[in-house]
């Protein structure tokens, strides 16, 4: 965490005499809930650059409240994009323009990426072509001269994801690279790697499924929305992969592989002091559902449930005390229930 | 913990050849609960000297029971004083004897020592007169020139506090620097950060005051003492900064605000297996209210709850088996009921 | 933990070329459990050898089903032996092999091993006669010289389980072989460090069961078995040694030597998502109890309870989803219930 990274900063400096490094935040960094951080990281003298897709409030002059405290602002909504554009495809971008001799080494990355992130677009389906392209290419000259499908970057993405939960702060190098295939002339290794592990996740996956499905209650609200209601902290493990947020994730896949996903499906899981939500882009497109307006609804009515959270419209988590958590999912399902076409 | 860093240092020893370290213990070593650790120390051939302000227990001949595992020990009660010359004065001081050249760094490290930890007394208004004269001097030579008031050193404190709990066991040096204004020449960044810091601190504490307050059951007891209890473990945000004991401090300063320093004031916060109990001094000097002493009659009447804690007269904890919970609250609150003038 | 290790073999090999390291694993690596970490072990191109005592599933031609994975894989069951040759006798042997001269320094490990482990048999007496005569030997020329008995083998035995719940996963290197006695020209600092480790570890233990013991439920059964119920995490100190593991231990002992080693007696401690068991010889010799075979079948009646667990015969715990605790704890009380001499 930052706190723990400006520490040894800090240290080194003052013993050594080295220059403060240059922070750079990806896919965190561009809402108003970064800004004590970074202001912490001013009052240092450091300078951060953030390069995010999430959305930085209102932009006023192509600047969101955040620019205020750093010294470089990457995000598509500063020009009029949007979130599918994510940061693993910025990041890349960026890297490119410092150096564009990188390009033949991480042009791959951006594909995986919007697989991982659930993008869409054409830029995303043109990013998923190289991908597609440089893989099967360098498969066949190094690796195992497998044809690479959208399947595959999913697989990479997924696996991505098992090791991360593992590392956590630990910055992985050598592992990640293999999981990422950046050593091309070595994609042997990451094809074997990437067999091992995704058998791994999915194990672990199929694990936490089949305690959760059974315990998953779902129910077709009068509006027409599909609500399932999951108890993550009685009916699935802890403390191991995948944790909450993507166990709601894959329930909710579950649930939506079963009704169609043009079907207005909404998925909670909740904990002790915690709430995750996915929901279907049909759930915004006719329902105007928007998880990050629903939270501050829920701030405004229950304050004394010291309420904080939100994300993406359709996906996303909240965080509240435990003694209050029974009225905001009550309060949360009924403004559910209460949406109309 | 001693355990780590007693392993650490064997290893070096073994590997290196080098001498064990001298270890110095502040602001706790003191008491015969600290007898085991000590012992351990002793075994591996390791000076312990202590620096602490708590009550060593029962001193014969400036001798207490942990002098028998120490090489050294600092303790006011041992010549007759009390806990208001607190361990960060003590420290202070026996810096200075060891060698005097490093007053001008640390001269006002007491002043903000005792305010921390609300110290009263002559010596006590003393340290604070040359911290604020010093601090106020220092800022007019390399700060912003502003006029040190005891306000600046609750800060200051403060936001010790809110960095340690980040912090943990990482030693900090540089950050701890900055806040604690050693480097006087850099003074302005001290400033600016303690401004920074204390902000954020102020709005973790507000938000755990929003989320405590509603939930704060407080009563007025025949006996005059009004007495708030608060579940933390339901109503407060976890695993964050406020910790518990620090958040039944601030819940409690609320409470004293309301009704006035000099009234009888009790509160209580608890979670599963652990309670904190601060109380106003009306209560200890009209009640003969003793923290000690109440968890040594719980100890004996409930043992099966395994107790033990205590502190301070008027501030400290409990622990508890979970089970055991509620008898041993009811029955805590019961004495509190049973006091009288 | 593997992936940890695995990462920074990885980063050393990218950065400075070393080779892979040879892991060792010892006391676990030879069931089919340990197969996902193994192949994930392989995948990097590391070598790894199991020395394990646990039985490693059905054995054809002398190889087990984790032999696919391993590099060398030293296990009793392979030749036709069982678990009383525990993983520190094969170490040691293992250890002797390679470099025969470090015998005098090891030669009383094995006999340290089987005390803790409460192995039993011929070469187990054989063992704890060689490490008594070397200790006591050791002891008359550099030590206290103290009569060395199994009552000391198994106060070496809780030290180091004492100190290893401290240690966690830093190595230890110092300490470890302190307690182990491995250098024994200052057998005299392993001995009194044993005796104060030990004060205190009994000292943790008699805390936590005037905790545990007023809150075992024994009944007799119709059967005959002593059957005891215990909430760890309801009337036992958490996070604190001993653990939920060492604790239901002690408290069976405790009922143990109450009714007599011969009686058939079964302690089961349950956790919110966890139990553990231990059961007297009697059980599985009268009773055919066999807990991995009750675990086994739990898995198949209650899927959704997401169970897995086992261990020895009358040793091992369950590890199962909160939500469905009530239905695995009284299914399995059933089982005992049901169970015929």
């Amino acid at each position: 965490d930052i706190t723990k990274d400006l520490v040894y900063s800090l240290e080194d400096k003052l013993r050594f005499g080295q220059k403060m490094p240059l922070i750079v935040l990806t896919d965190n960094g561009s809402t108003d809930e970064d800004i004590p951080a970074l202001s912490q990281a001013e009052a240092y003298g450091i300078d951060v650059v953030v390069i995010d897709h999430h959305y930085p409030g209102e932009v006023i002059n192509g600047k969101a409240e955040v620019d205020e405290y750093v010294s470089g602002h990457v995000n598509p909504y500063l020009v009029g994009g949007d979130s599918n554009l994510t940061a693993g495809v910025l990041a890349t971008e960026v890297a490119r323009m410092i150096n564009e001799e990188v390009t033949p080494e991480i042009c791959h990355i951006p594909g995986i990426a919007v697989v991982g992130d659930h993008a869409k677009g054409k830029e995303v389906e043109e990013y998923i072509k190289i991908a597609l392209k440089d893989l099967t290419e360098m498969s066949r000259k190094y690796g195992s001269g497998r044809e690479y499908t959208v399947e595959d970057l999913h697989k990479i993405a997924l696996c991505m994801d098992f090791e991360a939960f593992y590392l956590r702060f630990m910055n992985g190098r050598g592992v990640v690279e293999e999981i990422l295939a950046t050593n091309k002339r070595e994609i042997h290794r990451h094809e074997k790697l990437i067999d091992i592990l995704y058998e791994r996740a999915m194990e672990m996956i199929d694990r936490q499924m089949k305690a959760v499905l059974p315990a998953l209650k779902t129910e077709k609200l009068d509006n027409g929305i599909i609500l399932s209601i999951l108890n993550v902290e009685k009916y699935a493990h802890k403390f191991t992969f995948p944790a909450p947020g993507k166990t709601c994730g894959f329930a909710h896949d579950n649930i939506v592989q079963k009704y169609g996903e043009d079907k207005p499906i909404i998925t909670i899981a909740y904990g002790p002091d915690f709430g995750v939500v996915r929901a279907t882009d049909a759930v915004s497109e006719k329902f105007n559902f928007n998880l990050n307006l629903i939270v501050e609804q829920l701030i405004e009515e229950i304050p004394e449930a010291s309420l904080d959270g939100g994300g993406h419209e359709c996906a996303g988590s909240l965080k509240f005390v435990e003694g209050l958590r029974d009225r905001v999912l009550t309060r949360f399902i009924e403004i559910i229930k209460e949406m109309k076409c």
